[in-house]
């Protein structure tokens, strides 16, 4: 958006040019007030910028970016109302396409851990914490209420630290709100791998901040990363479990698929350019922010992945095309960051700024005064102060609101020897095993447990309750770690209504399994052992 | 609400009464400034009222209600984070259930218009007008083009003519930021089965209501029901068709399936309740609002399904649970409607207050007095007050917020005729028909079109895209009208990746379509007739 908005700036609306900028939302989300959207303190569409808006000649398409072909000179994007791709040409292509969340390798973080990235995330985190809240106040278990009341963040860097410190601030005011809710009851648990949080700032300050943190309640866990989540617990690096229902990961990010995708050079997954933003070799080509190595004159290094590099990167971008439009040589990117700032909640903050160490009331007042300033938009600074003025005077919003339905296939991970669902449960979803072993146990009188199965990938359990509308059968117990699939109560019931070689498929496994069952059950077949 | 806001009143804090209320959501759904959530006018939380704020003596469980069983005094509630039902018991139950959306009966409706009565419709209706104009201003198909700038609402009540006219004034001030859209293309239909809008008003109020639409561009047709909806356009019950991509249904209300399956009696689907808002022959059991039918004194008749008689039968109810408990004598619901009023936007209401009719500007500014006033909570006042001042001040907002995902599996309609894909198409989806016909049509080169197969309810197509990862094969065309479930391609990858005999029943299928295409496709076999 930065590079569309200096070539606009530089062009003068020249007719010759034409700009298309791609984008996946019509928007830009002003990173540094995601956190307070958690809170609520800013309004859920103050913190980002329409791009129509801020690139007022620019054709905006918005659509996904699905192939970059560098030979042809072609953009495919994704399809809109109609099934049909889009191809776009190209004379310059710039390709800032940032990095994605990802979790791969950690086992069940993609399934149960809440990223936090973009906006729709902060979204989702807000309705998941009050959906704990809501559901911690009427709960008699007390080792239950207690994981719905645990909150656990990971990544001890700016974003975890922010969010860590939003989530915090929220959690014990609005539990105020909750009639059986006892502020004393709320952990709030920051993991971090290194030994101090905020290894980019100065110590003194990344000391300030930790303490302050901790004064709020927080727990800090040094030297320990998340290694893992279910749906019940967090795993961490020690082999410690600690009971939650929400896990927060800020850490993963990767380069984007489309950039792993492309023939040109690359340095630890981000493309290779000169100091003029050029990606070498391909004419035209120009790479920047997250997704690029750019060289940095100040360190001799790449430049650090922050806002500041990557809109000044976007700028000097546009400005070196309309130069190479003009036959004029290229100017190298040169910049020297200004500093670092994090906010910690509760109007306290802490800022390096050209050398200079702020913390406390005076860091967090820079902080909204710089972030302020920043914001693109008039109208986003003014309705962004207003919202702070409004947050001061009025008590946090604890609105629930439901984004959407449960998304019909969906993917679960449970660790050895956990309970997937209990006999008598009521059966809301079918289970397709993708790794793992699954065994189904039943609570036999007079007998203790049966074990009626043991089940392995590609096999599926828990139809049995969806198809005869009943309370589960069995109980499920993860043999070994598990990966599942699975299939909720609605779309199984319209797949299974309407496709009559599915039905005939689970009637037959179900009817093979009560004749298994009641030979488990026979007195004279004697329980099943559980060893292999 | 309002009953346990009264309840919390009369009752003191005495100890010895628990109170306890179940709803979906933790908010109350401010109705008549829902319309402005459309147009962003009024921040997206703002017109919603935290419950646990108003009434913070009383125990909110937030579920849905599964089933009342009046004999054994218990409620039953959805199950939270784990599998298990939740039971309820009382004394006294007050039944407030309201009426649900429903488009039983109307073909395709139900799967291709938009509903237009909680907040989340007015979300996913705002996201989907920004999204049919972000592919406007790319589409080159100037027919296409169209569809996704024609709006058509159906319902020419209330409800139906402030959500037509905070569309017509969001999307026509949005259009001004597209550069390639020509406010003079946007169309804005209003269907409405009278002969004259707002039949609840005086004439000369409706039509004054009629003519201030219309002059603001909005084509008001009358005598005109929406008779159905496919994904392309709308179908009037003239049988004209109007291509449309946005169709918005806010007619349709049905009882609400926890009311039908209640024992006690009921009248046109409410259930029959005393003066004093007591349910007959069941003691302690008090029904109001929408889904009670209670009498009114002043017509004779039962009470107008209005907030403002719901919120004084929720007060009433409140004052006679309290009067039972200390055996005084309930007293009858006596109240005369104080008037009527509608938004037109723009500045712009029709009112009937007292027997005085206001339009215009004065009723506009009455409008907003009466409901700023009337919605619940100081904070949300001031909230909203900020707001509109705001909104003076600045241009509406264009941020398209996506919420959530696509569901994995859903339902489509088509008439006879139709194009369901081409050959060509992308495979983003399966097909699997819940009843009708399609024909599968593939152009051979010098044969012209051939039909391949015919395919009836139970049937699937589309599989052979997403296994092969290829473009479609073949057209697929609705013979009859047409009721299909989908699933998309994320949902049906995982499934066949992870369930061998599913994937195993899809080869088998793909092989014997393989077989039967060759067969058609030799010059021997010839075209097979598409008549029957």
């Amino acid at each position: 958006m930065y590079t569309a908005m200096a070539l606009e700036r530089r062009l003068k609306g020249d007719p010759n040019v034409q700009v298309t900028l791609v984008s996946k939302e019509n928007y830009l989300v002003f990173q540094p007030m995601l956190p307070e959207v958690i809170s609520g303190s800013i309004g859920i569409l103050d913190t980002i910028a329409p791009i129509r808006r801020l690139c007022p000649k620019t054709n905006l398409t918005t659509r996904t970016v699905e192939n970059i072909d560098l030979k042809n000179r072609t953009v495919t994007v994704s399809s809109g109302f109609r099934p049909r791709p889009y191809h776009l040409e190209y004379d310059h292509l710039v390709i800032a396409l940032g990095n994605v969340t990802s979790f791969a390798c950690q086992s069940g973080l993609e399934e149960h851990a809440l990223p936090f990235k973009y906006l729709g995330d902060a979204l989702v985190l807000r309705n998941h914490i009050i959906h704990a809240l809501e559901e911690a106040d009427i709960e008699d278990d007390a080792q239950f209420r207690q994981a719905l009341l645990t909150f656990v963040v990971a990544g001890g860097g700016f974003s975890g630290v922010e969010a860590v410190a939003e989530i915090n601030d929220f959690v014990r005011s609005a539990a105020r709100s909750f009639r059986k809710l006892q502020v004393s009851d709320i952990r709030v648990i920051l993991l971090h791998a290194g030994p101090l949080i905020l290894p980019e700032l100065p110590e003194s300050l990344a000391r300030f901040a930790q303490e302050r943190l901790q004064r709020r309640g927080i727990e800090v866990r040094l030297n320990t990363r998340l290694a893992g989540a279910t749906a019940d617990y967090a795993l961490l690096s020690n082999g410690e479990r600690i009971p939650a229902k929400t896990v927060v990961a800020t850490v993963p990010s990767a380069a984007n698929p489309m950039v792993a995708a492309l023939p040109c050079k690359k340095e630890r997954g981000r493309i290779v350019v000169t100091d003029t933003l050029e990606v070498p070799d391909y004419p035209g080509v120009w790479a920047l922010g997250d997704c690029a190595a750019v060289p940095d004159v100040t360190t001799g290094q790449s430049c650090p992945p922050t806002a500041q590099h990557a809109i000044r990167q976007g700028r000097r971008c546009g400005e070196n095309i309309v130069a190479a439009l003009r036959g004029e040589p290229a100017k190298p990117f040169v910049f020297k960051a200004l500093g670092k700032m994090g906010a910690l909640g509760h109007h306290s903050a802490v800022a390096e700024i050209l050398g200079v160490k702020l913390s406390g009331y005076l860091a967090w007042v820079v902080w909204r005064g710089i972030y302020l300033m920043k914001l693109p938009g008039f109208d986003r600074k003014i309705r962004v102060a207003s919202d702070w003025i409004l947050d001061l005077l009025l008590k946090p919003d604890i609105v629930q609101l439901k984004t959407g339905a449960a998304t019909g296939v969906g993917r679960e991970h449970f660790e050895a020897d956990e309970v997937i669902f209990n006999q008598g449960n009521r059966g809301d979803r079918l289970y397709i095993i993708v790794d793992g072993e699954v065994e189904m146990v039943r609570e036999e009188p007079g007998r203790g447990q049966v074990v009626l199965a043991r089940l392995g990938a590609g096999e599926c359990f828990g139809e049995m309750a969806l198809v005869n509308d009943a309370p589960r059968m069995a109980q499920a117990r993860s043999h070994t770690a598990v990966n599942v699939l699975t299939v909720d109560r609605a779309a199984f019931g319209a797949l299974f209504a309407n496709l009559p070689p599915l039905r005939g498929l689970f009637q037959q496994l179900i009817e093979q399994r009560q004749r298994a069952g009641t030979a488990a059950a026979a007195p004279a077949a004697g329980p099943v052992d559980p060893a292999p």
